[in-house]
């Protein structure tokens, strides 16, 4: 460890520099957002029918036309059927199925949550706007640590078994948000199969990250509503995704998927909330794509684009930080961010010293719910959005931090 | 009044046409869809940031970008910071609008209204799909005549002092759906002014069809935000509107206006459920009208495809029905849709009738609360999707079954 002089005076070197880097959120870089350009003309005023020959300019279609449906069934790893299209954001069909829960019940019970005493099970760290979900309408969350493989299946299934309390949970289950695991086939089994005290227990599961890998390819994730299915529980599972991080963020296509009885339920709602979806957008998606193979190919170029920056931050950790204990930190094949543990009690002293120097981190306490990790150690590295230099800069400040927060004021 | 057999050899001959046409619904024909076409490819890859420098195409902007607020500010008639920029659909806004009320209360009370005796005043004859959110959770439904200048206001005024339950109210103040009765100067200052038993009472202004004339302009409507502001309400209305009938519905720009406090309120669910809405479509809109005159004369093309429509439901109606005491109809300046009123009793039958014959009316009811028309005299008639001359063929099909079935089986 280098004295305290040594860093001190990286640190001052620092204030120097006026830096001005944000490393909070997983947003993609302008060269990505490039290579989805090809999109924004693709519908135009010669070209405004779907394959099939429905004009995407009029009313109709509450859950989507059928082209989409069988892209977005190859996305999701599920039937046409078994697909819902939604709009911009698959946060929005996360929060709109927790608010139609709160008010209408789930496609099981079908009795209002709102106002009775309700738990969710939230694998940490975890995805915060997951957590305030819970939190705006009223629902406790109870953490289960994160191993490799996913989520502490014992704890998970002692949770579940002993308290009809605890009605559902949240799982990022490929290239998680923060920590990049990628649950294991034996997870989703237990997942798909564990004795829950509450009838209708649901899983949220927000494969967010399903094609989002670092080169090589996407990882392999046991298909969770086929094994809900085999275990006689086939409406456990609510799935999503999106196009945020492939197309554009904000302008994509939302999807979910689950069982045709779960998605009838959903229907159910969607009939009084809306219309129907943008469907000009959708064929925007239709025909950029093609198909599922569109996607990976398009996918590939991502990863070319973002993965020295997550190996910038792999270097500049190692070389900083690497043999003296300080930290501990993720090496993910996929996702939107690298996960770090400091020393217990360190992390926000950690980031508040970075924002001084002009590098802004995700708020520490962050990925637990309410904001509060009990531990104060993890904090989220977000290297999309900046430049490769940038990210440099950016690590080297925050292991610079953790090295001198972990020093303190005895040395 | 013709005699039965010539009405029923009529029928007949209708009958041997098989026809099939649509009237069900308020859908902008083929012709005016074209006319926004120049929209679809005006943003493009060397066109991907607001006059501001914002880049669309990335995260961020909870309820739109300022260029945005500024049309959209002019289109609702309230300054830039009374407004929020949805998603592609009003009906959204307006669910989501009545789903927080349920699980959060409004921004007066703040206690959530699921699980409690809460009534609307409902305006008829009036919008299904109003009345259906209402419905979907529990909010029951006071049905209030209209007048030619509104909402019977001596009896709204009566039901909203007596009955702290009746919570809000929908209103379409202009060209209302299906009459198209603009809302008098009058009805709007006794609506912002009126004593209610409830202190958080909210009046739900749905002005679908601010912009949406026949020729000759929009009409004019008072200010309700300012007459709320003014009698010391300014949380009571809450405004929507939409370009679904501007550009496309359905890939469309949703906005809603509201006092700062409410839009606060509003925005705290907005933080919980969505990123933001889609910044590149919104660019579109900004980029393609650019200011209110671009909205106006594009809807002065509106009015010159529509007109010959309504034209020609008010002519067959007069050459069939005028003077024969079987039915009355509205003449509008705007909106969508043609209000008939059979004599009490027949609507079901006469929609039925038209049904065997090939032509479809929107279901008898549904400008009702609940689907139930208690005078059972009120159809629907939307004459913007067919062509002229099926519009032709379709009301006369509709005013042979009007005389048919009010003739009944006696004569």
């Amino acid at each position: 460890m280098p004295a305290k002089q040594s860093l001190n005076e990286r640190i001052e070197a620092f204030k120097k520099q006026n830096l001005s880097l944000d490393m909070t959120r997983g947003k993609p870089g302008p060269e990505q957002l490039d290579i989805s350009n090809g999109m924004l003309t693709i519908v135009g005023e010669n070209n405004v029918h779907t394959p099939s020959g429905l004009d995407v300019r009029n009313y109709g279609g509450l859950d989507g036309f059928p082209e989409a449906k069988r892209l977005f069934a190859d996305f999701l790893d599920v039937s046409p059927d078994e697909v819902i299209i939604g709009g911009n954001a698959s946060l929005n069909l996360m929060y709109d199925t927790v608010a139609q829960v709160m008010s209408h019940g789930t496609s099981g019970e079908g009795k209002p949550w709102l106002g009775r005493k309700i738990k969710f099970l939230c694998p940490v760290p975890g995805y915060d706007r997951h957590f305030a979900i819970c939190e705006h309408f009223g629902i406790g969350m109870i953490p289960v640590p994160l191993t490799d493989g996913g989520p502490d299946m014992a704890e998970v299934e002692r949770l579940v078994r002993v308290d009809p309390a605890v009605r559902g949970m949240w799982c990022v289950p490929k290239y998680s948000n923060p920590s990049g695991v990628v649950y294991s086939e034996e997870t989703v089994e237990r997942l798909a199969s564990m004795k829950t005290a509450a009838e209708d227990f649901r899983i949220l599961w927000d494969n967010a990250y399903t094609v989002h890998h670092l080169g090589g390819g996407p990882a392999r994730l046991k298909n969770i509503l086929e094994a809900c299915k085999k275990s006689g529980n086939p409406d456990r599972v609510l799935i999503f995704g999106s196009t945020s991080k492939v197309s554009f963020p904000g302008a994509g296509i939302a999807v979910m998927a689950g069982s045709t009885n779960n998605l009838e339920w959903v229907r159910g709602r969607l009939f009084f909330q809306t219309i129907g979806p943008d469907k000009i957008n959708m064929l925007r998606h239709v025909l950029y794509f093609k198909n599922m193979q569109g996607i990976l190919d398009h996918m590939d170029k991502h990863a070319r684009i973002i993965a020295p920056k997550f190996q910038a931050v792999q270097e500049i950790l190692e070389r900083e930080l690497g043999g003296k204990d300080v930290a501990t930190w993720t090496e993910p094949y996929g996702g939107y961010f690298v996960s770090l543990d400091t020393k217990p009690g360190c992390a926000a002293a950690v980031v508040a010293l970075a924002g001084e120097l002009g590098v802004k981190f995700t708020k520490a306490g962050a990925t637990w719910p309410y904001g509060k990790d009990p531990h104060d150690s993890n904090i989220r590295i977000a290297p999309t959005l900046p430049s490769l230099q940038q990210i440099r800069t950016a690590v080297e400040v925050l292991a610079v931090c953790i090295q001198r927060v972990s020093i303190g004021d005895s040395a």
